[in-house]
């Protein structure tokens, strides 16, 4: 357990650890809008003055990239066995629309215990807590009992388009034994969590082509294949009435859900009617034999995420179209191959095209699942860290969504990442009034002091 | 048959008619184009003329619509126990991309035994083929065997928005046996045809509805409903691999053709490679048991003519769309009740219809089929002016497309409708460099005139 020194020392600096937040998320750091970028450069040194005034040990690098610059602050003590891996990012979403905002979005506001700005959450105030926490050891104890690197990027929101190159270009300096990041959310109000896993992604475009060009449905039509009804038809091949895909192979490499996963998921309060009003879906649409939450966290998918061919526009036109495509996405799970399945995909397709048509297969980015050993000792560290900074055990989740980085870090360095979320769903990320519950920002930093200790202790 | 100084007077009469085409031609009445309205009234203007040239027993009023007038011309003469509708157009297409034109549209050229210019065969110099055979009767004979009607209008290209209303009012006036339309073509060179049957149409547009607005794919996908799965897989049940269509009744009312139709078509030469090539389709695609032009021109059809949902840019999106849409249009045979069939393809969809999703279901105009009775006498009639005309018996083809006006006469009026082509399918009508064989216009003119004297002995 962490003297108490460490907390007493927390408690004393919780108006001083809010001004620093709201020093940073007055910085508006957007990084779509290209007029933001001096706020951008403002927010990396920022934070890198914060690790100036760290003391010894520490050393800090605002490292130029093609975009914005990414801050690798890194803290060495001798005798530590141990080192972690920091990840968070000092961009934001845009705020707009601003008239929907209650308080500006870059005049951080507090209300009702909470902390009102863009970026509160997401990410700077979770980021955050782990600088907080390293600072507070350095004050009152003047070390820390395990070696950090921080990477924060400022080009998150806008597709970390650089930040790959970077962790390979100094693959060799990041040798670690997990990776930590706040960028998740607890599961629920007083459910704290540890995000386990994530699921992987492939993209890719169907196109179907009929006639060269949009012929008259009058004088062709009967006679023609049409593009339209061709893509619907594949389409409709690839569910059956159980939800489940039907491309061969499609869940072949799946890890199954073990019985303390799936009791795990059972016991999480989950509202069905709730869930349903917040979507607006008047009911419920899943792989048959699994829960709602087992369909989302750990089961993959088959989604059209568009469709478009002929005439889209007001009214009726009595056209054959020349083609029609649809966009789709794949979402993985542990243990799929996102380059064979979507080659499963598109042969399946292939295989059952009509020969009046043609096909054409478009294949994008794809991305492996995460999922965490339940039995990882570094699992069990966080855990500890969490109850003891939450006054609550997590429960262990997973996100249904991808987080590149995680699968990058897993690749490039081999190394496993806790993803420990301080924030809640509720926390209007990406929306107008994002906010975040200034205790959840003091128990974070809290857990996060306490999780240098643990992971140290490994 | 026709009095030979009749046949003598359109010889003589070649020139002056090629004249008095040229003259029409020479006038740019684009109904489309708000800029060309006074070449409209102009047009409207010079037909008239050509009426009150033509002496006892006519009279011509240009009536005025909401929209482009109508020029209303009538022949009656004691005794004349027939009477017929001519109908035909003065509008033309707009004559653009320009530069594709070999001579300017509307400097009427001769060229090849051809005369260029847009409208050349649609439809002024097609219809001033029934207005020059009846100047040749007066001029030779005084008079005409048979009264007649022509309404000529300005807004075919356009809609015809305000004919429908004209010929309701005008309904007890326009009292006829038969009308007479030539705004169709022959089935090929050397293949004179009377078009006996045009298809029906009714349009509609079906949308799934699933979230109340785009999600993220990773957060619910699998769980929630996607439109555009419900909908693929709905407009797939549309149709069996033998291409028919599976909506219930959908065949019950149509009249099957006859061994007399189907030896008929089975005559006409068609050249599927051509067919293919022409398409730039790699294959066919119709209904099972029946030939291409079947397909095409006595067998319903049940077409996508355009479809629209979730994210359409370039790239993916990784989205649970709210929403999907198809555009739908099906092409009717004789005796199918556009209504109904509307109405049975509504209930099927929403019978089919997954419980988790909302369908929208709105429908659009609908227009029945027009088939003529082969054993008619009008159409004997029709036959052999035209096998006198253009030295061939004319063949019996039919068309896939409508034209409304056609429907509009026989509700209305309660007549069938002559569709006698003078021109040909590759006579570029609605593109550059529209031209009209010389011969056959002049062809059309005899045929015409021969027609009158049939018509009158039925």
């Amino acid at each position: 357990m962490m003297p108490s020194t460490l907390a007493d020392e927390l408690k004393n600096r919780r108006a001083e650890n809010v001004k620093i937040l709201c020093q940073l998320l007055s910085i508006p750091s957007v990084s779509a809008d290209p007029q933001c970028a001096d706020s951008l450069h403002q927010a990396a040194a920022t934070l890198s003055e914060l690790f100036q005034i760290a003391g010894t040990g520490w050393s800090c690098e605002v490292m130029p990239t093609a975009g914005y610059p990414i801050v690798w602050a890194r803290y060495r003590a001798p005798g530590n066995r141990r080192r972690a891996i920091v990840y968070g990012h000092y961009d934001v979403q845009p705020a707009d629309p601003l008239d929907l905002w209650t308080t500006p979005p870059f005049k951080p506001t507090l209300r009702d215990g909470k902390i009102y700005a863009r970026g509160a959450t997401d990410d700077k105030g979770q980021m955050l807590t782990h600088i907080l926490s390293a600072l507070a050891w350095m004050k009152t104890k003047g070390q820390l009992p395990i070696d950090l690197d921080y990477i924060i990027e400022g080009e998150e929101e806008v597709g970390s388009e650089n930040l790959e190159r970077f962790l390979a270009e100094h693959r060799d300096e990041l040798k670690a034994d997990v990776a930590v990041i706040s960028d998740t959310s607890q599961y629920a109000p007083g459910w704290p969590a540890i995000t386990t896993g994530l699921r992987g992604i492939f993209a890719c475009e169907v196109r179907v082509h009929g006639p060269r060009k949009d012929l008259h449905s009058g004088v062709f039509g009967g006679a023609i294949p049409n593009p339209i009804r061709e893509l619907t038809r594949l389409l409709s091949l690839l569910h059956n009435e159980h939800n489940e895909v039907q491309v061969p192979g499609f869940y072949t490499d799946v890890v199954p859900l073990t019985d303390a996963d799936r009791a795990g998921f059972a016991e999480l309060p989950f509202d069905q009617a709730a869930f349903l009003a917040e979507t607006g879906a008047i009911g419920l649409r899943g792989e048959a034999g699994f829960t709602p939450l087992e369909q989302r966290w750990a089961r993959p998918t088959l989604e059209f995420n568009g469709i478009y061919g002929g005439y889209t526009g007001p009214g009726p036109k009595t056209i054959v179209p020349a083609s029609a495509t649809a966009k789709i996405t794949c979402r993985l799970v542990a243990n799929q191959n996102p380059d064979v399945l979507m080659k499963s995909l598109e042969e399946f397709l292939r295989s059952h095209l009509h020969p009046s048509c043609r096909l054409e297969f478009t294949a994008d980015h794809g991305c492996p699942a995460f999922l965490m050993d339940r039995q990882s000792p570094f699992l069990q560290a966080a855990s500890k860290a969490i109850e003891a900074g939450f006054g609550k055990a997590p429960v262990f989740i997973r996100e249904g969504g991808s987080i590149p980085v995680v699968a990058t870090f897993k690749r490039l360095l081999e190394i496993d990442t806790l993803l420990l979320g301080w924030g809640q769903n509720t926390d209007n990320l990406h929306s107008p009034d994002e906010h975040f519950l200034i205790e959840d920002f003091h128990r974070g930093t809290l857990a996060s002091a306490i999780l240098w200790e643990e992971l140290a202790n490994v």
